[in-house]
């Protein structure tokens, strides 16, 4: 199994994550975003949508984080890392796509890129938009989580499920922009048990080969 | 069963045509987003995300469209529209996800208006944005479809899948906004299969009681 990442990407900590969890053993190809090697016509063989992460399992590349964990938990159940009842299901997933759909795609490289060069934004500019998604972002998870009812120690009781895979992460990114976080404790408090928890731990950014 | 939608909404017309697909009858409620009826207090109650769809089942209420879309194909199994093997669902999901995650949510409602607002922009400002992403992610879409080499007469061989149910009205968003669609010959024909069939015809946006 071969894992192509960048130490930064919050959608390969996802599945850096979810591999740590199920005790997957594989190979790291790191793959530099601000060197734009995700544009190599050699990373474009691998994934034509030219960006990380991907998976080769058994010479299958798969792609999307998303879809990479569900895969991983239908081809290595044990420890499941989604729930098995459908409504459970369908709020791990709810939870997931709040991030995945409506937080990250706004803040990620190529969009504060984009933004940037098309509306001369300088570093304030393009901050202002990151936090201003943030904030609309984590509010809305806060009060689905709240809503919902369903957290414990994690966003779907004591279970750690792929809805924490996506969580983390964009905490991490919240962070790194300094982004005030003081009023969405629910989530924080997910991130904070997520944290004692080697998966998640050993997999963060700093602590990657290619962290610089 | 009752589905809170907007008939321009294209995550609502991804379960739509989920709905009509299983024949699932259902209750529509109409939520005007122009009029930001989204933003209701009695809205918010069904849904702290503010957003459409919602799909209430069982007094239970589920939000997210892909999360949604497969809660479906788990309470109500036939017929399927995910296939079953892990690495064709990883297939299906993925494709679901360049237009969830990569195209929808930096062209949604709420975005735009987001630009048109903190850039001061015209509607040829707001559409040039549009089509930037638009042309972005329907080239990384028509590439992924053609090195997975996995379409049929729709994006999973002939059966008719939740990657479907995403791009179709991807498609009819990228139309309103007279987007070039020439460079993407097999996305298109997906396209122009799925119209064939009732399930995607009779839920398109200007078939729906609440379109002005």
């Amino acid at each position: 199994m071969k894992l192509y990442t960048y130490f930064r990407s919050s959608a390969s900590y996802r599945v850096r994550i979810a591999l740590a969890l199920k005790g997957l053993v594989h190979e790291s190809v790191f793959v530099n975003l601000p060197k734009a090697e995700h544009q190599s016509g050699e990373y474009r063989a691998v994934n034509p949508q030219a960006l990380v992460p991907s998976l080769e399992d058994g010479g299958h590349v798969l792609i999307q984080s998303l879809a990479i964990m569900e895969y991983l938990d239908e081809a290595y159940p044990a420890p499941p890392i989604m729930p098995p009842a459908p409504l459970d299901r369908a709020y791990v997933r709810a939870v997931s796509q709040i991030v995945a759909c409506e937080i990250h795609p706004l803040n990620n490289l190529r969009t504060l890129k984009h933004i940037r060069a098309a509306y001369k934004l300088d570093d304030e500019g393009v901050n202002a938009w990151y936090r201003h998604w943030i904030a609309a972002g984590l509010t809305s998870l806060e009060s689905y989580l709240i809503a919902a009812g369903r957290t414990g120690l994690y966003a779907f009781g004591d279970m750690v499920t792929v809805a924490d895979c996506c969580i983390v992460p964009q905490i991490f990114n919240a962070k790194r922009f300094d982004c005030e976080l003081a009023p969405y404790p629910r989530v924080m408090r997910v991130f904070e048990q997520c944290m004692k928890l080697a998966a998640f731990e050993s997999t963060q950014p700093s602590r990657q080969p290619d962290a610089v």
